[in-house]
């Protein structure tokens, strides 16, 4: 037994949506719920502490970053990735099968523009069914990592939630390819449960689920996926070229899935997004958007976007919006806010990124509430 | 009557040193004082709130850079600076003349390698007796400041002690020229009382006693601006090219200003200097350096300078420095605060810099006993 488990506590009557809680070693998880994105086990511009604070309660970190900075070794040592980040709360890792193939590949938009052919000199030495050998950008070492060693990471690190290694096939990609590479990532994904099942560690483990825009190998790696027991799935793998693409696949998907356990959703969280896939019962979305956005000076409200840097602001000493009751909303203006970003400075990326999480958190919470209402 | 007052509460059997307060309309600072510089109206990497809790008594805002962004009249209509950067504590601000003739010559460094050669296209367009005409970085406007328009900007500023408009001349320069210059600066000091006194505003104005390293110069300014009605006194000006030429400046300077009345060194708060200075009378102290060095990774401690990029360090779970009571080091171990600056995490720079303003705090409280106990 492990201390995780998943409660419905309500499920939507005019749509698939459901509120839930993840229980896990450290504490709850509400879902519909939004996972930051602290890839080197802090988020961009806010410490641990204040993120506590903003009331985040999942966190992402990044086993590939960690892996090649500061190193499982030293987290290890530090008692685990909790310890060494100063968070108590719960934290996913993922397998760091993403990044390596985003770098064979690029991001998602390289992808789509370079139709699928592999960037050159970007790391990845050597794919093969073993795992992946890849070029450290820190040291220029060379590292294997496979579905064994990338648990082993993970166990290392001691986060809450773990992935299993599996592969990113690209999107242009031949219907032959992409079912070659599920098979490896289905393969991939069955050695790295079966080493986690030798040492639980007080672990959860979400299956990811692939296949690409391709319903029939969705629903292939629905059932190959299922028919093991891992603790909840993440929908990975190409989401399609556009959100129509994505809503139809996941619509599909989310029927093979069983109902019982957490559905999440990798590395999308934008608005529109959440709007569509709350009703289709997906419960928690990761990404590193509100953040990116508050860097760049788009402050997230109810109104829509809100670019500080627009001359209007300079004059509005209003909070970013009115009633909200983060740190920066209760202390700052947006004229203050303004002037800090043509200044400069580095306090503006802070005080912006709070208020978008803030955003995010309040955001999920209302989605819970209409969902208690079978409003969505 | 205004409300500032400054109090001697104790004064060392051993030294010139002396315990005492300084009470303004935002609240009281003790000295000897470290005062934060925030330029554009927050510290570098900290929001104004943390900066509060850091337990910072007096910060430092530049009447230059404000006047280019956001400008006065935003300030002024926000209600001042307090309600523009939401600090309800005291703040200090300059006259905007260093910064203007910083673009002339060049900072301090820069300048003593130039021997007082003018930079070329640095914004400075005329220096008259009337004042200077720049041009504004930010926009390319042409902008006339004098004794006059700088007091006017910080009356609308409203910070709790202001500073006239002086000149600042270089290091090297003819005896000739800085008697010429010294003369001007008494005027422009003046001047500036002069407007101030019409419209005090609640706000306490600092003499700035020039001079160079020229004894008899320095002695004339004491006497020409100590027969003002001035509320405290700075020291400014070129202090010489080292520390020993500083010091012996600064005793001589000293014996000539009055003893109830509070003295603050301009622009000068490294430890070394902190510690000769203490000694001679100094009652406040401005400067960068701590949150520059903690930008840069550099650490104070009671040990000396940490260097947080040191390997060392990657393994140390222990805090910056043990037994420290700041937000970093209750939260955070020296080999997370290594890692993210080896990843380059703008929270590291936020963690750092607040140990280094904590230090700060601390350093000058136990200045404050040390001299109760006559030790200094």
């Amino acid at each position: 037994m492990i201390d995780f488990k998943f409660e419905i506590l309500f499920e939507s009557k005019k749509s698939k949506a459901r509120v839930g809680r993840i229980h896990t070693p450290h504490g709850w998880i509400d879902t519909p719920g939004f996972v930051a994105v602290g890839t080197n086990g802090t988020l961009k511009a806010i410490d641990n502490e204040m993120v506590k604070q903003v009331g985040l309660q999942l966190m992402f970190c990044n086993t590939y970053h960690l892996l090649l900075q500061p190193g499982i070794e030293i987290i290890k040592k530090a008692g685990g990735i909790h310890n060494f980040i100063n968070r108590k709360l719960p934290i996913i890792t993922d397998s760091g099968g993403f990044q390596i193939f985003s770098l064979a590949y690029g991001g998602v938009l390289d992808e789509l523009k370079s139709r699928g052919q592999k960037k050159k000199n970007q790391g990845v030495l050597k794919i093969s069914d073993e795992g992946v050998v890849f070029r450290s950008y820190r040291d220029g070492k060379k590292i294997l990592l496979t579905p064994e060693s990338s648990i082993e990471a993970q166990k290392a690190l001691g986060g809450d939630i773990i992935i299993p290694f599996d592969e990113l096939p690209p999107y242009h990609t031949s219907s032959n390819t992409l079912m070659r590479s599920l098979e490896r990532t289905h393969e991939w994904e069955k050695r790295s449960l079966a080493v986690h099942l030798k040492n639980r560690k007080n672990q959860a483990i979400y299956g990811v689920i692939h296949g690409g825009i391709d319903l029939s190998l969705r629903k292939k790696s629905c059932n190959v996926l299922t028919s093991l027991p891992f603790d909840g799935f993440a929908i990975g793998g190409s989401m399609g070229k556009n959100q129509e693409e994505m809503l139809s696949m996941l619509n599909f998907t989310l029927d093979h899935l069983p109902k019982e356990l957490p559905i999440h959703l990798l590395g999308i969280a934008d608005l529109s997004s959440l709007a569509s896939c709350i009703p289709l019962g997906i419960d928690t979305f990761d990404s590193s958007y509100p953040t990116k956005a508050a860097r760049h000076g788009s402050l997230l409200t109810k109104k829509g976007l809100l670019k500080i840097s627009r001359k209007i602001f300079a004059n509005n000493f209003n909070p970013i919006e009115k009633g909200c009751s983060c740190y920066s909303c209760t202390h700052f203006s947006l004229a203050y806010l303004h002037h800090l970003f043509k200044a400069r400075e580095l306090s503006a990326l802070t005080i912006a990124s709070i208020h978008n999480l803030h955003f995010m958190v309040e955001l999920m919470a209302n989605y819970r509430q209409k969902i208690y209402l079978s409003k969505i």
